[in-house]
């Protein structure tokens, strides 16, 4: 199992892909599809994204201050490759994809997708300039999930979501579960019951 | 579809997982399975991952200022799980997975692992305390590609690799394509052209 070199290039995968939503009060809401993102802080909660200073978006996460990562499902994923391709500068977004903008709890104007299954509602902590991106680093201050993604004792099944995975220019949908954190030191009657309960 | 409230929590879903590669030239190669790892920057190409101090791992990194980011596939994903719940300083993790430690192109102390479909050699360019997790931001310096998933063209096959994503404590395969980044907007025939391909 030998390796080829190639060029320093972004390969790791799969990310997610999202939809970040901004607004400001000058400014009317919009969407920005965001692959460079990801979970950097456990306590408190805290995502990056990251977005280039050409685009509309950035300005409006910039003067705000906040923003909000929608996870995105099959149902969303055209509209969600369209925002990905598209400005803000030039259209409504939510408007021209036939999405919701709903109050993002926590947050003062930045909205969530009412169509997305979760939501996280964040508060820029620190912007770091990195290159040919900025990123943002924001913390979680609120999380929406879809009602129906829930059940009674509180437990949510993002199984049941539909989520969409980005790899090497090319989206994918998430396939059978394969295991649990921990699954490989679990006893065999934990691992079991684990994976039957889906 | 109404959004139920829940507390702030680390719920961006799917995420990578990877096996992050490390030494020093005192202590031994190690790996640590990080889920908390995202594409930062494009130009240069950079990825974070954030490592909680406690862990054996975070001191190499920091002494060292280098890093792999190695991918997982389905058949990587016992050894990764094994790797995230157990310490590098009680075992040599690379000998317990029957994992081989090979040289990561560009350098000199972190070291990659053979049987990962590809992986990124990283220097630290930043580092930020976020609170439970410090995050690495680091330049991808090389990229490493298993020979199989790469053509004579150049052109790399990921969809081979049977990447893994994790997402709310649980591992997933990806499942089938369900489109190209601007297949949106593509005209009818460069859409089946392109989904055609693979």
């Amino acid at each position: 199992m030998s390796h080829t070199s190639i060029n320093p290039s972004t390969l790791l995968a799969p990310t997610p892909v999202v939809l970040v939503g901004c607004a400001t009060q000058a400014e009317k809401a919009n969407l920005i599809t965001v692959a460079w993102v990801g979970t950097v802080n456990s306590k408190p909660p805290m995502v990056s994204v990251s977005i280039q200073p050409i685009r509309h978006s950035y300005h409006l996460i910039k003067e705000s201050g906040e923003f909000t990562v929608n996870l995105v499902s099959r149902e969303l994923l055209h509209a969600t490759d369209f925002c990905g391709v598209k400005s803000g500068r030039d259209m409504d977004k939510f408007a021209e994809c036939n999405l919701t903008a709903i109050k993002a709890e926590g947050l003062t104007l930045a909205p969530a997708v009412e169509e997305s299954p979760l939501y996280l509602s964040c508060k820029v902590r620190e912007s770091l300039n990195l290159g040919s991106h900025t990123m943002f680093v924001g913390e979680i201050v609120h999380v929406g999930v879809r009602s129906d993604l829930i059940d009674e004792e509180g437990k949510i099944h993002l199984n049941k979501a539909n989520l969409v995975a980005y790899a090497h220019g090319n989206y994918y949908g998430l396939a059978e579960r394969l295991g649990f954190f921990g699954y490989s030191v679990a006893r065999p009657e934990v691992f079991k019951r684990r994976m039957e309960e889906g």
